[in-house]
């Protein structure tokens, strides 16, 4: 495809913050996008050289949407996958593959696969309803405490909630939902899988996620990971094989525990650029948005060393704080070396939400981390 | 000024690539701006919040344009100065200052202002019309050969010329100018000197251009330079006493000769990000554009360290070709370690016409020049 020079449309389902790093790549290479979100203040509004209003759940408006591009990606999973598969038998390149996608949008599903092929998960039981977990406790069938998630529509720690006691069980929606059994893990660890379509792959090196105890997200993503080459190889390998079994085209963002015993569980992944991948913006010689894109246009699969360790630090609204979103300290951290800040635009804060990032370089991985460290105590989203 | 949490609003006057390239950095950090261009078509059109259609030489279309802006900056000097002190007298934070501006905009001026100031530049003449040039030839006050450049509007190799012979002063239009004597360099290099407006001020490393012979263009940016410590001292000292006497406040990209000697003689300056920094989006830890902002913002200024080498090859349009623009061999360039492509998404292609850069990153710098020639000589810009 001689998109450089012919004609060209990719479209882009969701106009978010992944979306609008996307265009900061198509923009450096003239591709004309066209994107689609619900908000009227999508960040991808402008950027784009077409912005459609529309829902992305909604058959109907994702298959007008996909109609006249000659490639459609996503930069989130919460799509209808319907209408793409129509459009797909219709002759647009859908990527990731409709396939891929209705496998991973379903947890049940998506876990089911792994232990379909031969992939270390966490055991786990599937349930039609949250209503039906009671009773499995009551007879035995299930052991506390477990992790519960709800099958579809799970984003950002929401639908997701540690459940110790029958207690716990009460607010949950009542929808199909997984209880997995908790792991036992050393790290959190997450391996960006590329692949374009000619089956070129590529895998970027492991990193390490450092949870919030509460939230259940990401504060600290530290590439490379500080774990021995062993454990990095068979993570890698265990995400190669993922992307390959579920035939993924463009980034898979498989997210994995090192448990106690240096074994690798896979627990989710991501068809689309990652929070986990951020940190190759400043740090690695092709970030993940260019490598996705490379990847779905069929171009050559660039480079995922890194030039220097990279640390991201989420930006995340301060608990307590509610309203038109203040950033302290912004002038501190930027006089700090390396540091690089992703503001998001988003007006509102509120507790937990993820309102930006924050890159920390440096050729000396344990100095980054202690940048970072000092970044996040700075740092602060609050409210006006 | 707490820009990230209050109403703020840049200008920037100019809306073609180097705008575009300020606006992914305006982008990253949820910056609002405003952009006026005299083209539809302007790069900068879509991913600023407002672009207006305007001749950056009319006064009252840059004086309203400014009126409602905390912040004014511009991407290219020939810009209506009388508008911009009117509105620095009214009290809009014109960056850089109109009095910087006025001393750069006029070849002759500048010219002067380096012989005022004790910097070291290359002799020359001035003249208030091309016609009196042959006189001076004549009389011998002038001898051959010389570089004849306009005073007012060049840009690109446009507006200067190597006169030989007196034939080549045929064409020439008949407008004010300076007859400058041909330096017998050793190197062209280039030092962007970054200063914000508390006056912290901070260099990136010298680097080193290569031009074509004939169209005055540069086809390599070689970063760092491949010349002594010393030499690039010198380089740097002379480039941080123009911005300190120019009172320049944000990028000033300082061209220079390294004589035969080893002596430096300043070229010429140009007050805004430059060709000579594209590298440093990314080869360095804070990119040029990035650097730009911080400084007319008042944020404290980044690191300019590389992270690798960088060499950047311009991309202009193949001799011999006119009209739609074809890129050949993109895919070929884009199988090579770390080479990035912009493509700055101009429709039309003529000879040398600006109309992308590559850039090469490598830890290794001679790894790096090779890979850039192998770059140089696969990549064609053409027409269909």
């Amino acid at each position: 495809m001689h998109y450089f020079s012919s004609p060209f449309k990719l479209g882009i389902l969701g106009g978010g913050q992944l979306g609008k790093m996307l265009l900061y790549e198509t923009r450096k290479w003239d591709i004309q996008t066209k994107v689609m979100d619900a908000s009227p203040e999508a960040p991808c509004k402008i950027a784009c050289n077409e912005f459609v209003l529309g829902s992305l759940m909604d058959f109907d408006a994702v298959y007008t949407f996909g109609k006249d591009v000659d490639v459609l990606t996503i930069e989130i999973e919460n799509v209808n996958v319907d209408a793409l598969e129509k459009l797909e038998d219709e002759g647009v390149k859908v990527l990731p593959p409709t396939k891929t996608l209705r496998t991973i949008q379903n947890k049940a599903t998506q876990k089911l696969f792994y232990t379909d092929n031969g992939i270390p998960t966490a055991p786990f039981s599937r349930f039609a309803y949250t209503s039906e977990i009671e009773d499995s406790i009551a007879n035995g069938g299930l052991q506390l405490p477990f992790v519960w998630k709800s099958a579809q529509f799970g984003y950002d720690g929401q639908g997701v909630k540690v459940v110790r006691t029958k207690e716990d069980l009460n607010g949950l929606p009542n929808v199909e939902c997984i209880a997995e059994e908790m792991v036992d893990f050393k790290h959190e660890l997450a391996v960006i899988v590329a692949r374009n379509t000619s089956g070129e792959v590529c895998t970027y090196p492991v990193v390490e996620m450092e949870f919030h105890p509460e939230a259940n997200q990401v504060e600290y993503v530290i590439c490379p990971a500080r774990i021995s080459e062993a454990v990095a190889n068979k993570a890698t390998e265990v995400a190669l094989k993922v992307s390959d079994k579920m035939e993924q085209v463009g980034l898979l963002a498989v997210e994995l525990f090192q448990t106690q015993d240096d074994g690798i569980l896979v627990n989710e992944v991501a068809p689309r650029p990652h929070n986990s991948g951020h940190y190759s913006i400043e740090a690695s010689y092709t970030n993940q948005f260019e490598q996705h894109i490379r990847a779905i246009l069929g171009l050559p699969l660039g480079n995922t060393d890194s030039k220097v360790a990279g640390i991201m630090v989420n930006l995340v609204g301060a608990e307590g704080h509610t309203g038109d979103v203040v950033y302290e300290n912004m002038e501190t951290i930027l006089k700090m070396d390396g540091v690089t800040p992703h503001i998001y635009g988003k007006k509102q804060t509120r507790p937990f939400r993820k309102m930006g990032h924050v890159t920390i370089v440096d050729k000396d991985i344990k100095r980054a981390r202690e940048v970072a460290q000092h970044v996040k105590e700075t740092i602060k989203v609050t409210s006006k």
